[in-house]
C-alpha cells in the first residue's frame, strides 16, 4: 500500500451543452478556454479540501493536449493560482490516462515525504480539434476539467494497493492529432492539410486491440492482488466511447459496478477519469474503506490500472 | 540517498552544423526530425549499457515540445524502439529542465522496485520555431537529443543525494511559444499571426528573475546537505544562454567546475542537460563516486537542482 489521502476534488464544465440524439456534450464558447476550466476545477478542489494554495507543494497538470507548446501547462495554471509562490509545477502526459499516470507516479514522492499535498489537474478542450467528417469522434467528445488533491498519510488503510501501466505501440496511430507540433509545424496549415490538425480516431482498431490485450492484463492484475471482480466496490473507467460498457461486460464487471457517463458527458479525454471519480464521490457512490479501480486505455495505445483504497 | 545506477548514455545531433561567428549550432535538414534524433540517442544509450530494449521497463520522454499533440512523444518513440512489447511509455515536461524533473520523479518508483531499468530521452528540434527577427534566440539554439538509462541499485554510495524544484510563474511569459495548441489553434496561422507560433524569449527578464531567485535557492540547497560549492566535483548547468557563465560566477562556481558548451553546441532546450552530462562522462570529466549537480532554469520560470553521487 502506497499511503495517501484524498483531500478534495472539483470539476468544471463549459456553459454550453449540445445534444446528439440522447447524448449530451459540453463545448467551450468563445469566452471560455482550457485554462479557465483548469483553474475553476482547481479552485473548487481547494475549497472542498478547505485548503489554500500555500498548503499545496506540487502542482501537476495531467492533460493530453496542452495550452501552449511552451511553457508547460502546469506553469500557466500556476500563474493563475499560485503566482508569487515557488510551488513546483510540472506536466505528466499519457493522453487519456494522464490523470492515472500522474497519481501513480506522484504517489511515490508523496509517500516518501518529498511532497505533502499535491494538486493534480486534468483539463481538455478537445472540441477545438474535432473533424466534422468523423461522426463517431465529432459526437463523442466534451470539454471539461477535474482536479483532485492528495496528501501524505500515515493511515495504513488508505492509499494505492497496486497499479500498472502498459503501452502497446501497435496502436500508436489509432488515435492521433498528427500535426501542430514538431512532426508538422503549424506553418504547414492549409485547406489541403487541415485534417492533419484534427483529431483522428480509428475506433474499431482501438476496440479490437483493447479487447485482445485488456482481459489478460486485468485478470493478472486482480490475481496478483488476490482479488476477483467481486472485491471491487467501484470501477471508474475512462469514458472512451459508447463501446465502453461492452468492454466492462467482457471483463466480468457488472453494470452497477462501474461508472458510465457516456450519454451525459461523453469522452473528456484526460479529464474523464477524474471527472467520473469526482462524480462518484459527490453522489456518495463510494465511501471510506472502499476499493476503487481507476482504469483506462489511451492513445499510445497505453492502458493504466490503479487500485485505490479510500 | 535515493539509490540508482547509471547504466548507459547516448546522444544524437543533426548532420548540419552552421556558424554564427565563433558559435556552432546544429539544425535538422529536411530528412531529419525529432523522432530520428530521439531514437538514435536511445539506441546509443542501449548499446553503451549493453542492454536490449526488453530489459527496459519504463520509457520516459522528457522534452519541452512534443512530436504530435496526440499521442504522447514516448509512445511514438516506443513504436520505433519497442513495438510488440508492453513497456509503459510516458511524457514528463518542465520545458528546459524536463530531464532533471524526469530523473527526479522516476528515482522514487525506481528505488521502490516498481521499475528496474528506465530509459529517459530528451529530444528537441527548436530550430523549426525560431524567429529570425529575434537574433538572440535565433543564434542560440541547436537541435539534438540525449538518452540515459538508470537502474535500480542496492549500492548505498550511488544515487540522488537530494533534489529540489521551484516554479516562479512571474516568469511564465518570459519564454514562450504561445500558439499551436489549445490557446491558439493552428487554424489561426497566418502572415499576421505567424510570430505567435515562434519561440519568444525575453532574455533580460529571465536573467533578472534568475539572478534574484537562484542564489538563495542554491545556498539553501547546499546548506541543507551540509555542503559548500567546493564539495561539488562538477556542475552540469542547462546551457541556457551566453550569460550562463555569469550566473555560475554569481553562485561562486569556478570556471573549471562547470560544463560550458554554449559556443560548441548552444542551447538544446531539454536535451542540453543530458547532452552535457553525456559529454562529461564520455570525456571522463567525472567518475564513480563524484558528486555531480544537475541544475537549470526553464520556461515557467522553473528551476531544478539535483545532486547525484555517481
Amino acid at each position: 500500500m502506497r499511503k495517501l489521502q484524498l483531500q478534495g476534488y472539483g470539476t468544471a464544465l463549459p456553459k454550453k451543452a449540445i445534444h446528439f440524439g440522447k447524448q449530451t456534450r459540453y463545448r467551450v464558447s468563445q469566452d471560455e478556454n482550457q485554462l479557465h476550466l483548469a483553474v475553476q476545477a482547481a479552485g473548487r478542489a481547494l475549497a472542498k479540501a478547505k485548503m489554500t494554495i500555500d498548503e499545496i507543494d506540487c502542482i501537476v497538470s495531467a492533460s493530453a493536449v496542452g495550452i501552449q507548446p511552451i511553457p508547460c501547462t502546469a506553469a500557466l495554471i500556476h500563474e493563475q493560482l499560485a503566482k508569487g509562490t515557488d510551488i513546483p509545477a510540472l506536466d505528466i502526459n499519457t493522453t487519456c490516462t494522464s490523470f492515472i499516470t500522474a497519481l501513480d507516479l506522484i504517489s511515490y514522492p508523496l509517500e516518501a515525504g518529498r511532497y505533502h499535498n499535491v494538486l493534480i489537474i486534468s483539463s481538455e478542450v478537445g472540441s477545438l480539434a474535432l473533424n466534422p467528417k468523423q461522426k463517431e469522434s465529432f459526437e463523442l467528445f466534451s470539454d471539461g476539467a477535474a482536479a483532485m488533491i492528495f496528501s501524505q498519510s500515515h493511515d495504513e488503510q488508505s492509499g494505492i494497493i497496486d497499479s500498472i501501466q502498459k503501452t502497446w505501440s501497435e496502436g500508436a496511430h489509432a488515435t492521433e492529432i498528427r500535426a501542430g507540433l514538431s512532426a508538422v509545424h503549424p506553418k504547414q496549415y492549409s485547406e489541403a492539410t487541415k485534417e492533419e490538425f484534427m483529431f483522428d480516431m480509428k475506433g474499431k482498431q482501438i476496440l479490437s486491440l483493447s479487447v485482445k490485450k485488456l482481459p489478460q492484463m486485468f485478470y493478472n492484475f486482480l490475481a496478483k492482488n488476490d482479488m476477483t471482480t467481486t472485491d471491487l466496490d467501484l470501477v471508474i473507467p475512462h469514458q472512451a466511447s459508447r463501446a465502453m460498457p461492452l468492454v466492462m461486460e467482457k471483463l466480468g464487471i457488472k453494470p452497477d459496478q462501474f461508472i458510465d457517463l457516456i450519454s451525459e458527458y461523453g469522452n473528456m479525454v484526460s479529464a474523464s477519469v477524474p471527472f467520473a471519480f469526482c462524480q462518484a464521490l459527490e453522489k456518495k457512490r463510494i465511501r471510506q474503506g472502499n476499493k476503487v479501480l481507476l482504469m483506462g486505455t489511451a492513445a499510445g495505445l497505453t492502458t493504466n490500472m490503479l487500485l485505490l483504497q479510500l
